[in-house]
């Protein structure tokens, strides 16, 4: 069974597709991965809007900021979902507890992953998409979200038409630790190693160009203002979750 | 390369292990699989502390309320940690935003899920363990967790030595939706099926009882309250992240 191991270890983010779809079978059997991925207590709280409506996929491409998105012949959004059970039980007096979205925040992203690991083993391709994030409202109204549902993460697939290179990681030693959290005491040295790997690295999304080491790209991120990303609670907190 | 897809499609929670560890090499292969998971933005925002001190396991175990925790022969607790991060960009100004605390608990969860599926692969079991959130700060404290770090989710792995029911699921209909979230019209009746078949499943660990049918076990689950679900966000904001 190794063979599948080295498909994972060769996971790569792939953002351009062939134009053609996935068979019906296809798409059945890896809803059906979807729907027997683990579930937090049994509570199944997490859902999932396939979008085949191009003029749709073009609106979430826009609030992605991505284009590649509207291009996916197939695109799953993954949704928290305690909307559903608060039906079930005729009471939906926890379903926006805190503890109750990262169940669900939980069994979206189990899910994702379960059905991205389907896609691979059948030798296509996918992308995770977390910018479906950036604008919770907007998309929320799009697809129609009831209270208590908010979406989590998106997942774009087809055949590749692409071969992206492997992108370097961080090295064990700096992201798994025995019994206790202990970073290593060359941890200076490991991270310049890594970053000087992170350098011969090219992103497709950036033609010809290198990518910048991770250290500079981790000071990029961790001194970013962003708006959109203060919206998000109380954007959550519209669809009746509390914190 | 269907039988892959076989296995994902015969998931089942293993909680009885052989007392038997894997292989250093198994091992070592999980953990390779683990750093090459996807992670948002490249960020790299989740660790993981390998539990192999047996005190410490029993301590976890007694946070999860549930025995097997201590008799798994490998425990793995996944942690959001943008931490790390902090200390490379010499800033944690952002650290503690919630968005950046979502991005490291979809980490987290990709990569357990990613890890349950190399583990099944070969043919070992695994059990997910979100128990852990039951005491955030002990478990903090346990794992000498600096700030700007979270456990998201616990892993129980080895040699099966039980053979579980498949759990039956709630129909397609009910979770996959096309463009638009909607419940179909014959929403009642297709609950009432699942009621039924979820009766018909024994629950290894409540011996010899039947299951009680989802809809009943949804109304427990969402009028319980429960203290330690609302103490999630005090005990994350003494970590230092902000909501």
């Amino acid at each position: 069974m190794k063979p599948f191991i080295d498909t994972q270890l060769n996971h790569k983010s792939i953002r351009v597709f062939k134009n053609e779809l996935l068979s019906d079978e296809t798409i059945a059997l890896l809803e059906d991965v979807a729907i027997r991925t683990a579930t937090s207590l049994g509570m199944q709280q997490a859902s999932i809007i396939k979008i085949t409506d191009p003029i749709l996929k073009e609106k979430i491409a826009d609030i992605c900021q991505q284009d590649y998105v509207a291009k996916a012949p197939h695109l799953w959004i993954f949704i928290v979902d305690t909307y559903r059970n608060g039906q079930i039980a005729q009471s939906d007096k926890h379903a926006g507890e805190f503890y109750r979205f990262l169940q669900g925040y939980s069994d979206t992203h189990l899910m994702a992953q379960n059905v991205v690991n389907s896609i691979e083993s059948l030798g296509y391709g996918a992308v995770f998409l977390g910018s479906i994030q950036n604008n919770f409202k907007a998309l929320s109204k799009l697809l129609n979200l009831p209270k208590h549902t908010a979406p989590a993460i998106g997942l774009g697939f087809g055949i590749p038409n692409q071969m992206p290179q492997l992108k370097p990681r961080l090295p064990k030693s700096l992201r798994i630790f025995e019994n206790s959290y202990q970073l290593p005491e060359n941890t200076k040295q490991l991270l310049e190693e890594y970053d000087n790997e992170m350098m011969t690295y090219y992103d497709l999304r950036q033609v010809n160009k290198r990518s910048d080491s991770f250290s500079s790209q981790v000071k990029q991120q961790m001194n970013r203002d962003n708006e959109k990303h203060l919206q998000i609670i109380p954007d959550l907190e519209e669809k009746g979750f509390k914190f």
